[in-house]
C-alpha cells in the first residue's frame, strides 16, 4: 500500500517535490529545449511573448506528471517528451487567455503579457500555442493521446465559461464550484497523468487509475491555491494575497464564508465581491471572517481529502520510485498551504 | 482542360455557386446537424453564443470546399462530414477571436457576439470551439487530416499576429500583406480543399493540387473582400463599407494608394489610418483616392490572377461535375466584387 505520509505533517514543499524532479530531470531538459524551439516563429512577437511567460519560473508540474506517469507505465519510446511539451503549451495558452479574461496585471510575480503586449496579441499568441500543441501531438502520432488532450482542451474552456457565468454570484454552491475547478484545472492534470498510460498502451484500469490520480491532485491543487489567495505570502505565491478578492472571484473560502456567516457578513460579501466596492481594511475583514468561520481551514480539509483519493488511486501500481514520487507530489501541493 | 469562363465576364454570384450547392447539399444538411449538436454544452452560454454566429447566414464555403474536394477524390467513407463540420468550428472560433481583437460591433449584418456577451465569454467560447473541432477530428481518426488542420490552426493564429504587428503601418509592403492573408485566410481554404484528398488517401500530386487550388482561391477571396470594403454595398456585404478604414486596417487598396499617391495623399493616409483621426468626408476622400489611382481595380486584378492559378491547379483532375463546380466557386468569389 505504499508509504503513508500523514498529510497534515507534510514535509517541506521543496523536499516532497525532489523525488519527482530527480525522475524527470533529464527529460525535462529535453522538454525545455522543445518548448523554446516550438515557440519560434518568423513573427517576432510570438517567441517574445511566449518566452516571457514560459521563462517566468512556473513549476512545469503538468509535463512533469506526464513524464513520471509514462515512466511508471514503463513506456520505452520518446513520444512522451513532445506530449509533455504540448501539455505545457496548452497550459500556457490557457494562462494567456485567463489573464485577458481576468484582466490580471501580475502572474508569477511579473507583469502579465497582456499588460506588456496588450490583450489582442495575448489572445492570438494563446491561439498560436494551442495550434502548435496539436501540431506537436500529431507528430507523436498517438490517437488515444490526441483524444485525451483534445477532450481536455474543450473541457478547460467549458470550465472557464462556467466560471465566468458564476462570477460575482455569492449563491454559487460548493457543487457548482467543484464542477468549475474540475473542468478548468483538474482536467489538464487528469489528462497529463492519463497520457502516460495511453502512450504506453497500458490497460484500461491503469489509464483510469492515472486519470483519477491526476484529477484529484488537480482538485487539491486548485483548492490550496484558492485558500492561499487569502492566507499566503505574496513573495512565495508570485501573486498578491487578495487577488481573487479584488477580482470578485467566487472561490470555496468565499462560498463557505457566505454560507456560514450571518446577514451582516453576507451584506459584506455582496458589497465587496458582487458590487466590487472594496475599501481599506476590507481584505483584512474578509480574512477575519474566514478565520472566524474556519473556511480556509475547511477548504484545505477538502484539499486533503482529494489528495487522499489521488494517493489511493495509485495503489493498483506496484511500489516503485515513480509511484512514490507521484504520491509525494500530493504532499507538495498541500504543503504549499503551510 | 475544362470549360473556360472568362473571369471578367463572370456570371451572377448566385449562379456560379449553384453547381457546388447541388453537389454538397445532402452532406451540408448532415454537417449543419453536427454543428448544432456539437455546440451543445451543459454550460448554456456556449450553445447560445455559438448559435448566434453559426446561424447568422454565413455561406459555409470552407466546409463546402472540403466536401466537394472529397467527392472529386472519390472518397467513399463518411469522415468528410465531421471533418467539414470541424473546419467550420475552427473558422467560427477564428471569427469570435477576430471580433474581440478588432473590437468589431457588427458581423454579417448583426451585432457581434462580443457586443452581446462580452469579450471574455467570446474568447472562451472560441477556445471551446477550437477544442471541440480537434475532438471531432480525433473521432474521424485520420492523422494526415489532423496534421493538415493543426498546421492550419497554428498558421492562422500566426497570420493574425502578423496582421496585428502590421496594423497602422502604411509602409507595409504588398509582399508582407500577402504573407498575412496567406496565413490568416488562405491557410484554411487550402486545408479545407487538401483534406478532401488526404481523407481519400490520394497521391501527393492530387493533395498538392487541391492545396494550391484552396490557397489561391483563399487569396482571391480575401483580396475581393478587402476591395469590397471600399466599394461594396453594405446590405449585401453584411458589414459596413469603410469598416477596415475606421479600424485602421492596412489592406491592399490602402497599401497601393499610399504608394501611388503624392505627399499630400500620404499625409491623409497617415492621419486617418495611422493616427485614427477620421472626420466627415474622409471615407469618401479615401474612396476617391482609390478611384484616382485605380487601386481597388488593381486589387481585383490581383484577385483574378490568383483565381486563375486556382483554376489551373485543378487541371490535373479529369473533367467532372465536381471539378467544374469547384472552378465555378472561383467565379463566385470574384463576381462578388461586381
Amino acid at each position: 500500500m505504499g508509504v503513508v505520509v500523514p498529510l497534515d505533517e507534510a514535509r517541506e514543499p521543496s523536499q516532497s517535490l525532489a523525488p519527482l524532479l530527480e525522475i524527470v530531470n533529464e527529460d525535462m531538459n529535453a522538454i525545455n529545449r522543445i518548448i523554446l524551439d516550438k515557440a519560434v516563429s518568423h513573427v517576432d512577437l510570438i517567441p517574445k511573448l511566449t518566452h516571457h511567460l514560459v521563462n517566468s519560473g512556473g513549476k512545469r508540474l503538468r509535463p512533469m506528471l506526464a513524464i513520471a506517469a509514462s515512466k511508471l507505465c514503463n513506456y520505452q519510446g520518446d513520444g512522451h517528451i513532445r506530449t509533455a511539451a504540448a501539455i505545457e503549451f496548452m497550459h500556457t495558452a490557457t494562462l494567456l487567455h485567463d489573464d485577458v479574461v481576468d484582466e490580471s496585471d501580475t502572474r508569477r510575480g511579473r507583469k502579465t503579457a497582456r499588460l506588456i503586449w496588450g490583450n489582442q496579441a495575448t489572445v492570438l499568441v494563446g491561439d498560436f500555442l494551442l495550434g502548435q500543441a496539436f501540431r506537436m501531438l500529431v507528430d507523436v502520432g498517438s490517437l488515444p493521446v490526441l483524444r485525451i488532450l483534445s477532450n481536455a482542451a474543450a473541457t478547460i474552456a467549458e470550465g472557464e465559461v462556467m466560471q465566468l457565468a458564476a462570477a460575482k454570484n455569492t449563491a454559487t454552491t460548493e457543487d457548482a464550484y467543484l464542477s468549475i475547478i474540475d473542468a478548468k484545472t483538474a482536467a489538464l492534470f487528469a489528462a497529463a497523468a492519463e497520457v502516460g498510460a495511453a502512450i504506453a498502451q497500458r490497460p484500461a484500469d491503469e489509464t483510469a487509475a492515472l486519470r483519477s490520480y491526476g484529477r484529484n491532485l488537480g482538485l487539491a491543487f486548485q483548492l490550496v491555491d484558492d485558500a492561499l489567495d487569502y492566507s499566503g505570502d505574496s513573495a512565495r505565491l508570485g501573486k498578491s494575497v487578495g487577488d481573487d478578492f479584488r477580482e470578485g472571484k467566487i472561490t470555496l473560502p468565499v462560498i463557505l464564508s457566505f454560507r456560514r456567516g450571518n446577514d451582516r457578513d453576507r451584506e459584506f460579501w455582496n458589497r465587496t465581491i458582487v458590487q466590487g466596492e472594496i475599501g481599506d481594511g476590507d481584505l483584512e475583514h474578509a480574512i477575519g471572517l474566514m478565520k472566524k468561520h474556519k473556511t480556509t481551514e475547511a477548504t484545505l480539509d477538502r484539499a486533503r481529502s482529494y489528495g487522499s483519493i489521488a494517493r489511493d488511486a495509485l495503489a493498483i501500481f506496484p511500489e516503485s520510485r515513480e509511484r512514490s514520487a507521484m504520491q509525494d507530489v500530493i504532499d507538495f501541493c498541500i504543503a504549499r498551504a503551510y
